[in-house]
């Protein structure tokens, strides 16, 4: 990579506070960075690493303008402007060319895209519809009557089992499998007979799931994942889920049977959510945190059992005041002890004098 | 799906409270039901939906008769009614049909029971023994002289490692792993050298293992699941655990080594288990809790550290009641400190009497 | 198995303290050791164990030497020499002789080592380096351009994306994904816009990976993992992330974007670590900690939030003392009232004597 900050800025629409030929030769993060990157803030807190990094440019958003030393280039999306800089100059991502690997078994009454590109030692089983320009990858398997949409990238080894749908556009990591049977189970005198699972998973559009995640698929109707929704690696969706649209999911998270997330949520790492509840849109889940009952859309949770994050705070600042506590019961107790002291006295010499 | 409620009764052996002739023409969970559907009640808890619902038949146990709108069908087991009715009407579960797919790789000194399935890029290495009827899914590893038995299903992309033993009737859902190497070292200086791990593991009958978990082998001796264990996604079983007979397990759970759990147990999604314990039988342990010590038969624990769960609630109350404990010190305070200013009166009118 | 204690002993370079005569004819755990066991202690607590356990011969460190009924082996390290008479008197060990199966897919300019095994069904991609006498396992995926070196071992269905690095005597677990994109995105009014992850992976030497564990390739730069790391299974490590030699990662720890672990650090399982924070040398991380800020090296923190391990066993030891405090708390009240009335009564007669 070389080029000068004049020419990154043009390429992002942004706008720069410094010297306008700085060479910029690699790309990296702010903490990383050595002379010839280029890097970005695209949060405030960091704001105190413009000072420190060593860095020749950085992206940042309009409102920052003190430069320490690096040449400065504003825009409005910082993130997304270092993104587009990076697909530029990164290394050319790996593309698999459209065609059928000759290892590949293609079952029966199965509908192919244009473009479409399915990688050694994919089965696709009777029935699939598979969209125009998607990528199957090496040791996929696509159950029966699956239909994927235009666009995918299904990476090597994910499993999406029978009659399930899924959107264009859709990312899909490796490991991950789509479809497994729910978790249900009619207990009779000790012995778990299992309920057959009969619905399915549909997933929207612009979906992208993590490597080694598994999504349910419903006891009957569906479990559903709405357009835009980024799940990441090894979360658990239980059957009959339904996730609003473009909810991000964090890794390891687990969400129980029937629970109903909103649009525009945020549930971080290791979270939990029981079944059968409702998370309103824009809700935020704190990592770890775990969810026993309904959260309002607009509320931050956090802690277990999860509470809003203000009286989640409050519960751990006054585990932190109790020493304290203790110590003002145990002087309390020492102040009612004089005092009693001091009224027996009293009454004796009450009763002396009387 | 076209059915009478009468021949609905009929096949689950069951009473009909109301009208005999409603048409039934789809199954749903209660909530999501509408005209024409038939839903259930396992659980007294959700009595109250059964005036909302919109179906127009539930399928109840026989302490229930208050009908709201819907009509009745009484059984002794709601939730096993109703499956054995969704899997009459559901769509035909998808079969393998017996044979071995040319492109899977049988090893020598193999032994295939009748009508087994061995579907596409299978790989069955030397010695091992499969059961009659078994299904063995496309791209499934069975390593050497692993033994399954009879009417397994092991869905693709299963991996199981050598000399494994696997009952009959085992359901094994894609990307899990039976087998790996159980997570053992002896640190010299810092240096961490591999402890082999020579044991096994043992899958009982009528076992079903969710996708993506990992069920490692034993140090020695091997790492046991009973007889008709449910397993949901993305657990972890470590080397040389045992787990009891009809023991439930909920997605993302942990369990260290050599733990032995008893039959009939239940543990909650994420929940963690430490190493070297024995949970009793019949014991509960919650959603993500954290158990550090033995927990006896038929108790149920709760948090992290787990304690019985009514200790657990009363830790929670006092936290929710610390705010007014604060308060309540408060108020003592400024009595005391009352009763103090009085007294010193008293004192000053008394020296000034005397 | 049929061996002198005598025999055992040469070989472990230890000395006998009781019978050098007793023969061994099997090994276990000290729990379940049965008469002619051979069996160790790696850790003081289980000395209580020492008395009652049956078997024959125990493997100890120098400084033990009651001995119950049976005859102790001291050696330095117990659990190291233990492991050394399992791997000589365990079954083989699974070997898989060198050679590409005809069905491996071996794409161009590929560089094979010495002695190198390719398994079944395994894909290789352009432009790939495997080092000598490495094994791939059946239907692994090896991306484009990504370097293995000598004598890994590579469990079946692992998937290793392109452009990886990973050095000599590495082991990798069936059904993990080194390389996955991170989870990164540009979030402009409320739809989310991949971020482009065009870093890698570099794995150390003598690295060992679990089963179904997800390693994501960094945003730029690596994830690192270094020398002698070991990680347990479904552990979760984001883009960025940097781990120093000889650490530690049980089970289902999920350690979030560009933070930083030091050397020898311990993280017990299902911990949680959130993104940009340094855990120093030779921290530990209890298990299902969940760590929020820095952890300074040689510390150890448990709880969430992790807190210092003696605070957090402060603060649940004042929960549990919650109870006594309400008790206290109350009686104060009692003696106040008391003391009002008192003082009360005192005043009235004051009043009435005057």
């Amino acid at each position: 990579m070389r080029m000068k900050v004049e020419e990154i800025a043009k390429i992002v629409n942004g706008k720069v506070i410094g010297d306008n030929n700085v060479v910029i030769t690699g790309i990296s993060g702010i903490k990383e960075a050595k002379e010839g990157d280029l890097t970005f803030i695209a949060n405030r807190k960091y704001l105190s690493l413009l000072k420190s990094t060593k860095a020749s440019a950085v992206i940042v958003s309009p409102d920052i303008n003190n430069t320490g030393n690096a040449t400065l280039i504003q825009v409005e999306n910082p993130s997304l402007a270092f993104a587009k800089i990076v697909s530029l100059v990164g290394p050319e991502p790996i593309k698999f060319a459209p065609g059928i690997h000759p290892t590949a078994i293609i079952g029966e009454n199965v509908s192919l895209g244009k473009g479409v590109s399915i990688q050694p030692y994919a089965v696709i089983e009777d029935g699939v519809e598979i969209g125009d320009e998607t990528v199957i990858g090496a040791g996929v398997y696509v159950g029966h009557y699956t239909k994927i949409g235009k666009k995918c990238l299904i990476y090597p080894h994910v499993v999406i089992r029978e009659r399930i749908k899924i959107g264009d556009r859709v990312i899909i990591h490796s490991g991950t499998v789509i479809g497994g049977d729910g978790f249900g189970f009619a207990t009779v005198k000790g012995v778990h007979h299992k309920i057959p699972q009969i619905g399915t998973v549909e997933i929207g559009n612009d979906v992208e799931i993590g490597s080694n995640v598994t999504i349910d698929r419903a006891r009957f109707d569906k479990t559903y994942i709405g357009n835009g929704v980024k799940i990441d690696n090894l979360v658990q969706i239980a059957h009959n889920v339904y996730i609003g649209d473009n909810t991000i999911v964090v890794a390891q998270v687990g969400i129980s049977g029937s629970t109903v997330i909103g649009k525009n949520v945020i549930i971080a790492g290791q979270a939990g959510i029981i079944g059968h509840i409702t998370i309103g849109d824009n809700a935020i889940i704190g990592g770890k945190a775990g969810v026993t009952k309904d959260v309002p859309p607009n509320v931050h949770v956090t802690g277990f059992p999860a509470r809003e994050k203000w009286q989640d705070m409050r519960v751990h600042a006054y585990l932190r005041k109790q020493p304290e506590l203790i110590e003002k019961i145990k002087k309390l107790e020492d102040r009612i002890k004089r005092l009693e002291e001091r009224l027996e006295r009293l009454n004796e010499n009450k009763a002396k004098n009387d």
